[in-house]
């Protein structure tokens, strides 16, 4: 039945297109996407496929209940677009003053759509219950996935797939992890407030930039002598914001960063390394802060039976001539979150297009569309592969 | 005759509000000062004192030539304003928008054109010639001293006097130095060029905000290492910018500061020692940098006779009740150039408005009219002492 | 045959503690190790297997042809002592002034050495050749491995396998890892050159403590900043020494210290980040430098198939209860340099003492003795499976 | 009167020199100077002037009550040697190991024992009375000054004169100021109790030299940031002290240093943040610490009227071509405790022997004797002028 379904794939191939290319001019920031939900569930209304809507927020949760007995398997597609200027010269070009899907989640979509259409042609002979799990918000934590979990999109579920199409890998490419594939990602801002004053007198002050200097300088220790060597952090400031004029001492700097990690307790260990240095580095100081630390999403972990499954059942896919496991992506997805409720396993399907070197989130940022059938296919490898389990 | 010349200028106060109060409603900017310029020439026309306009930029230079033998004393008020909106709650608050009198230049000048306009009458019994010079540009480096200077202002000058209205010291208080009275005041501005780059790699990138915050530290260390601990140096980071978002490392830093000193060595010191930890800085993380160090006014040292002159000579002015010797104030004047020429001296004419907090270069800054008569008095005393030296 | 040569070995328990305790005894340094050497020859004289003396220096390498074909296989054992006061309570306590083997090399001597008197009885039934490397001097770069090596040890071998004594892991733990084992270690000399005087005079010298200080900071960076997260560094300074009274500023500072990785181009880039840094900082402070960085120990990688083959392999070794592999340990060892010449692997023998905490190195540090027959047991074992393989 | 004396002075010379070596070849410690203390308590017995021992130690004052009346002047003279082994290659050398008059306390008790010789034939004439201070313990805080003023020393003396032959001046140099003299000096040491370790596993540890080393580069912000740039302060770490192995992570660091400053309140700032820094950067790392602040001499001043006496008084004196007030010298002196006491003036009799290059406290340290006269004629002048104030 595979062939079949691989060859009823293909065949939508230019519709894929297009739907992706529709989506693709229409985008829409996360919590926002009130259009194209509307558009996902008027195409399983079309399809006769029975969905719920504003599931946890935007989201849209559709089931195809095979005529055969069967376990229950989501998959799962994102459909938020990025706070991006599209800078790329297509057709397709982002409509969409200032907002643009950067990061594929046009596709994803596409690929879940598209396979809905073909496997209801096949409803009968299906062996369980598909459940095509349509996510908004992914781009911006806290996300979309968990309260469509809160909301119910995986009662009755017994294993979750989904996947990213990478633009960065190439094309026939399928790349997964047996543990932890993606990164844990958090944001943080530390203000400390001192005392500004005029620059001839800095006795007078307390200084915000030496302060900030300082706290820079220390906070490399927590990855550099308090991390297990053999774990993984990264603790990046992006912003330092201090001052006004250059004959003025600041009161204020503002420092906003991200941390990223691969297992909960190094995670932890951060966040109090963090305190205490910001805490004695102001004692030191004499000046108060505020620190803000926003938990992202949480390391992505596949589950190895589903990984391995995921890669074994890519056999017989031409397209694919490539399976590796590869080291932690550091990016967050909060498909972490199904994967801890849920046996299941998250993939990359290399996307690369022509050699384009521009990554996700950038704004020529694009990928080969004959990815799509790809993805697609593999997904529902993995649920017949799974069936079979 | 001063007690003549001293009621003449008492009677004189109610005018001498009346201008500095139109002064203070249109005050133009440094190196702008078209209008306030052209006010002070006819008012010299209407007093048919002989005057020189465009001297060295925007400068007016009146020349009262007594009927008497004596030496030739200059007296200088600058006249410039200040890019602040002003936001006091009186009649006479700035008409222009954004820009202020700030500092009381308005109030220099119109102690200087009472004087002129007192001593006119006086001209045949006057011994010596007095040079009236009205500076723009005092507020912005390289100001406005050095080219009236270089345009002929101080030709056939003996001795330069000047007088600061000082608005956090308290009516009837007359302040100067024998010595340095005040700093030297320089700018400088260091770009780091790192390499940005994803919040996750940072080895991929050369993060400008580490390096910035390294040469925040290192910085320090000139005053507490490098400088004699009995001299005085000053050095601040007012301004430290860098980076755009909390996952992504920052390309560049910028630091943007001032360094204030007493001694020119030490500003030479300064100054080699800072190109010295940048060089350093930006080896240790093999990037490039740009060091642009803007020298300001150097320090004002008053001649210690001219100084002790003034202090004596203000012995019959009743207003006076505090004579004092102070430590070098940290900021900026460049009536240092002219006592880099010739003999002289600069004084604080003390000018606290009933308490008020506010200093220099605020937004609610203002000072007592009160001191614009005795700010007049003690100028003219200076003069007649410096005949008689 | 395993078992009967498993109860055979248990039949030597007796002796094996007997030649334990007298080793333990009497320690010798690393490179000086001629009594042991000798001690160790003349056992295999007595056993009537030949050997050679002076292999690679204090080596002695002994060679039992078996009487079918097969495969020749090296087992290898250290035998130097570490320069660390004795300060157990135990009759078999160090004889030797300031040297003692705290790290379980005598225990290796008489696991190989007993292994050799049980084998010598199963000759004729023996597949293959087992090759018996005496190695000393493992604990001081560069090492005897390496030029054992150079010497011809490994010459017709064709895997090679040993094993650690390792205290602090539990009796009947087996660990051993399919990669990476055993870190790279080295060491680092830095001696900054500064410029001593009057600890009232900071400006006439170049105070090297504040110099050293600004290393070790900026240091911290090369694992912060600098190293793929996801790989492995360690850069710790272990001494840190400068001046000698507290109102004399230092002139020199020294830090040393050592350096840990598991792949050879971090062991790369921690070394030129190192220098970039040293250069930078000694730029910054107009001063010199000596840096002395002496490569250690490669990592220890084990070849995966025959890491497998030692786990596999111990199956009927009944004391043995959990075999597990494990994420690399941060020591050096210079087994690293058999596994670049030749298959094999190195596994840990649990060998901790009734709870006690003392690890390696340690003055109080000693081991279980029940664990020599368990390692003599594996490393049969792992004789015998790969001659099967 | 004045001339007679002088050339009195000149006719001791040869016994000064005599007195002076023979005390250069037998220096004690201080708080051990039992001998010294004898010998000039057998001096002032052979000339049958009253005094008294072991005043508040091993301190010798002696009165020569004048036969007219007038005022009680006190001159000071110190006794102490250093713990320095004496490398000059002069007959005179130290006959002590380890132990050397470094400083010229032995020149300083010949100029006082010659002084009462002379003075002694003139008792009769002599208006006022002399007190002759004997002080030991001037190079080891707390210092024997204080000691002796608790013990009454002071009493009834109504000003106080003492002078430092100062090495580096040349000879007929004299240097005094009107105000400090000498800064106060001050000892601190601060250890950081971390956690040590093995090198390979910084996250189980508190590494003491990081921790260190971020202490060095705050406590550089004291004099950078937190005193007024006009103010002096000097704070030096001359030690740093830490770890015993290359490979294991050191658990204590230990700083020493010195303090100096020239006003009592920035001594109070400089300790205060010390403490908050200390405190904050041991509040970063979690770690404990000791600190250890031993306060020193105060700053010495001088009165300004004493001081100008000295000065003046200096006129007849024929070896003095060159009076000088001079900025502060950074050592410290515990002549400061007289002067808080009592009006006074403490001055430096210019003493450089043919150029030799050495300093205070230095192993090859020595002195002209030719200022051995000078000092005492300048002492007796500024008693004789304080008569007539």
């Amino acid at each position: 039945m595979l062939k079949k379904i691989h060859k009823a794939i293909d065949a939508q191939y230019p519709e894929m297109v297009e739907i992706r290319r529709y989506l693709h001019q229409y985008p829409e920031l996360s919590f926002q996407e009130y259009k194209t939900a509307k558009y996902i569930a008027e195409f399983y209304e079309e399809l006769g496929i029975p969905y719920k809507t504003n599931v946890g927020g935007n989201g849209v949760v559709a089931t195809l209940k095979g005529g055969k007995a069967g376990k229950t398997v989501a998959l799962r597609a994102d459909f938020d677009g990025l706070p991006i200027q599209d800078e790329k010269d297509v057709p397709y070009k982002s409509k969409v003053e200032g907002v643009m899907h950067a990061c594929g989640h046009d596709g994803h979509t596409t690929t879940l759509l598209t396979l809905a259409k073909v496997m209801k042609n096949y409803q009968e002979e299906l062996p369980g219950t598909i459940v095509f799990l349509h996510q908004p918000a992914e781009e911006y934590a806290p996300g979309g996935a968990k309260p469509m979990i809160e909301d119910g999109a995986l009662e009755g579920v017994d294993a979750v797939f989904g996947t990213h199409l990478w633009a960065t890998t190439p094309l026939g490419v399928l790349q997964t992890s047996k543990d932890v594939f993606m990164a844990g990602a958090d944001r943080f801002t530390i203000t400390v407030q001192g005392k500004g004053g005029h620059g001839a007198y800095p006795h007078e002050t307390k200084d915000a930039i030496v302060i900030g200097s300082q706290l820079v300088s220390q906070l490399q220790q927590i990855v550099s002598r308090r991390i297990d060597p053999l774990e993984t952090a990264v603790l990046t400031i992006g912003q330092f914001e201090a001052g006004s004029a250059f004959n003025v001492i600041a009161d204020t700097a503002t420092l906003v960063g991200t941390v990223r990690y691969l297992e909960p307790e190094i995670q932890d260990i951060v966040i109090s390394e963090m305190e205490k240095i910001i805490e004695g580095v102001c004692v030191s100081n004499d000046v108060t802060y505020a620190f803000d630390y926003k938990k992202g999403y949480p390391p992505l972990k596949n589950h190895s039976e589903e990984a391995e499954l995921v890669l074994k059942a890519s056999d017989n896919i031409e397209e694919i001539h490539t399976r590796e496991e590869v080291i932690p992506v550091m990016g967050g997805e909060d498909f972490a979150y199904y994967t801890m409720e849920r046996p299941g396993a998250y993939f990359f399907t290399g996307a690369n297009k022509d050699g384009n070197p521009y990554p996700h989130h950038h704004p020529k940022f694009d990928f080969d569309e004959r990815a799509l059938p790809i993805a697609a296919k593999t997904l529902i490898n993995a649920y017949f592969a799974y069936q079979e389990k």
